[in-house]
């Protein structure tokens, strides 16, 4: 048997153990893995440096090499973020509904974990904690696989948690890091069907493609947030304003900033120059169709691709439309089903925008960089999907399990039997 | 472009369509099809009397020839299950939770259907009416392909179906019955991941187990049903009797049957001997261990491979354990995720059973004969599922659609800005 199904196979069975902790046991555990970590700090920070020297060596620099980077405020925050999921409800046993059937029966829905959850990474060694943490507190197991850059922080970072694993009395093989990072050792751990329940995925398009073209167990991801913005002829210019500006530029290298802006006609003179003028103010390169460079001469002609395009930059495309419908219609053809915003002051176009949009998240008047598991209520977020099946946007504890049926009866059979 | 692929692309256009019908419009809908499915009742048994033919002179014989068979009778009995589904709750546009952050955004989760479903099923021709009826009440397209021994049964059936779809303006694309029987036909089709949102095969063990192999999009499905009935130390002898004679001879080849019975083995000598002498009576045959042979001495011995079947037949496998412990034990290592039932007047073993065992369907005290869509309050059942995501048991109507978000403010951003 191979070493990666051998350390899945003991997971696997330390989930069993993690899924009937009781939810003040898993906050206990949590919050003393915030402590060892931080009483660890010397030694995973002296792993991040080896880490970001051999990084630097092979010539990594700028966002790729800070999002490696850990010093003590960064890590002190990780462990903070684990005291957060340490205070979320429990969704382990929460009874979802409950009836009785005519013929007495007592049916419940009631949550349990999924199992064992496989989390595929990169850079940030923060995902080792934060994704163990959400794991852990929905009662499942978790096997880490991050990337190579992080691999000694990560370590280092693992073998903190698990010290307070061992206090106790969890087997340490519930959180368990891959170390050996060869490529088909990640192709074996995502084709144990027997044994992995759920791999989630986090980084690039090009890892969250290798993930789905080789797993045969489940996989929960998004490719990519192509986010629009459509400022609807009814919208008040102002706030659509704020919304574009908050939705471009407060992050944008981020999933849930914006990508493309679409205007109504009608309301195009109005909005229009002065939205330019304000995201020209502030860095944004615009690439727009021919309406919109009837009145912003200085605009980029944008492509078929631009429209298709996570630019995660400072770049936005442009698009004058007649109407919802082909709002509507360009979002469909192009969008990635992630997070679409309408800024509109008509509350029947406001629905049909609602109704028609089919992706994850649909906002009216908000700020795409809502899109998040903290802004929503969730608490903290091990992803987002925009895989229609299981959960479908943010994904917090709860989407780590499962509902599954819990019936009671006092000896209720299908076919009674005569007596012989 | 494949023809099958065109015709995924033309169901994800209709599925759009059906999306947005209301429930009202989905009943009337589903209504339509029983009365056509009955008017056109002549055309779909002269159709399925060619099957019937082809299969004679194929040899097919015995059960497998029944499941084929329609008559006036079995007819008029899919339509009423049509009717059925036009009476069930629409799960579309439910809102399962509304909150308020605390910066005055709305944020509520609605039920949204999938988009595209695929059935993957084999002889039966009501699958071909009741899963069509299930994932457009649903608001989904449906994508049927079904066996080449009833390919005239079904093609019959969907065009009465169709016939309601086209006198509601529905496009007919929401019903695709794939014609093309090819193996690499359907292999194309589960790997259409930007089309299908989701196959659901239903089976012999082999048809499910080529799915998931060949599968891009994901499957939700179950192998077997291996289900155990645990008699524990302080079951009502009388009560766990008629849980084993409804669960192993009240329909022997269905997916909840019993398949093993395991017996404490304080309580073996009150029950097992009376128990076999019982299920002699009804034909049927035990295989046991040398604890039961020692009780039961005309009992076979059983071996692995029997604690591991699915016997659909009058064949029960038998142990008896020491302990509460060692029956988990058992149902871990040979259950099939699918429905476990415990006989106990103990409430404190009834709860560890309960939490230990992570099957789909814990019963106390009940038939695993109700381990079923309609028993359980579904209303009809699309599919039992195994996997340990998003749905887990019996799916109806609601296990079609998904929640998403969304989410309503009056201009919040996240980072406001300072005005220039």
């Amino acid at each position: 048997m191979s070493e990666i199904r051998q350390q899945a196979l003991a997971c696997r069975d330390a989930a069993q153990f993690v899924a009937a902790l009781g939810s003040e046991t898993k906050r206990a555990l949590l919050r003393d893995m915030a402590v060892a970590l931080e009483a660890q700090c010397d030694a995973v920070l002296a792993a991040n440096a080896r880490d970001m020297q051999q990084a630097a060596a092979k010539g990594v620099q700028g966002a790729m090499l800070d999002r490696l980077r850990l010093d003590e405020v960064r890590v002190s925050g990780i462990a903070n973020a684990l005291r957060e999921v340490a205070g979320l409800p429990d969704p382990v046993g929460v009874v979802t509904r409950r009836e009785t059937r005519p013929n007495g029966l007592s049916v419940e829905r009631v949550r349990i974990p999924l199992g064992v959850i496989a989390m595929i990474y990169e850079a940030r060694p923060n995902v080792t904690a934060d994704a163990a943490a959400l794991c852990l507190m929905a009662g499942n197991g978790v096997i880490l696989r991050g990337g190579s850059e992080a691999i000694h922080s990560n370590m280092a970072i693992a073998a903190a948690l698990k010290s307070a694993l061992e206090v106790h009395g969890v087997p340490a093989a519930a959180l368990t890091l891959v170390e050996d990072l060869r490529r088909e050792t990640m192709v074996e751990l995502l084709q144990l069907s027997d044994i992995v329940d759920l791999a989630i995925p986090r980084g690039g398009e090009g890892l969250i493609r290798f993930v789905a073209e080789h797993a045969r167990v489940p996989v929960i991801k998004h490719y990519k947030g192509v986010c629009h913005l459509y400022v609807d002829r009814a919208a008040d210019p102002a706030l659509a304003l704020n919304l574009l500006i908050d939705g471009k530029t407060s992050r944008p290298g981020v999933c849930n900033a914006l990508e493309t802006l679409l205007v109504h006609r009608d309301i195009t003179d109005a909005f229009l120059p002065q939205a330019a003028q304000a995201l020209r103010e502030r860095g944004v390169e615009l690439r727009g169709d021919e309406r919109s460079r009837a009145l912003v001469p200085d605009m980029h002609a944008a492509t078929d691709d631009d429209y298709a395009a996570e630019f995660l930059d400072l770049i936005l495309a442009v698009r004058v439309v007649d109407d919802l419908d082909e709002a509507i219609a360009h979002i469909r053809r192009y969008g990635s089903d992630h997070t679409e915003v309408i800024a509109t002051a008509d509350e029947a176009a406001a629905q049909r925008f609602v109704q028609a949009i089919r992706s994850a998240v649909v906002m009216v008047n908000a700020s795409s960089r809502f899109s998040d598991g903290g802004e929503l209520g969730l608490g903290a977020e091990i992803g987002i999907s925009t895989t229609r099946l299981h959960a479908y946007g943010p994904m917090g504890a709860e989407a780590l399990t499962v509902e599954r049926f819990v019936v009671r009866g006092e000896g209720q059979v299908r076919h009674p039997q005569n007596p012989r």
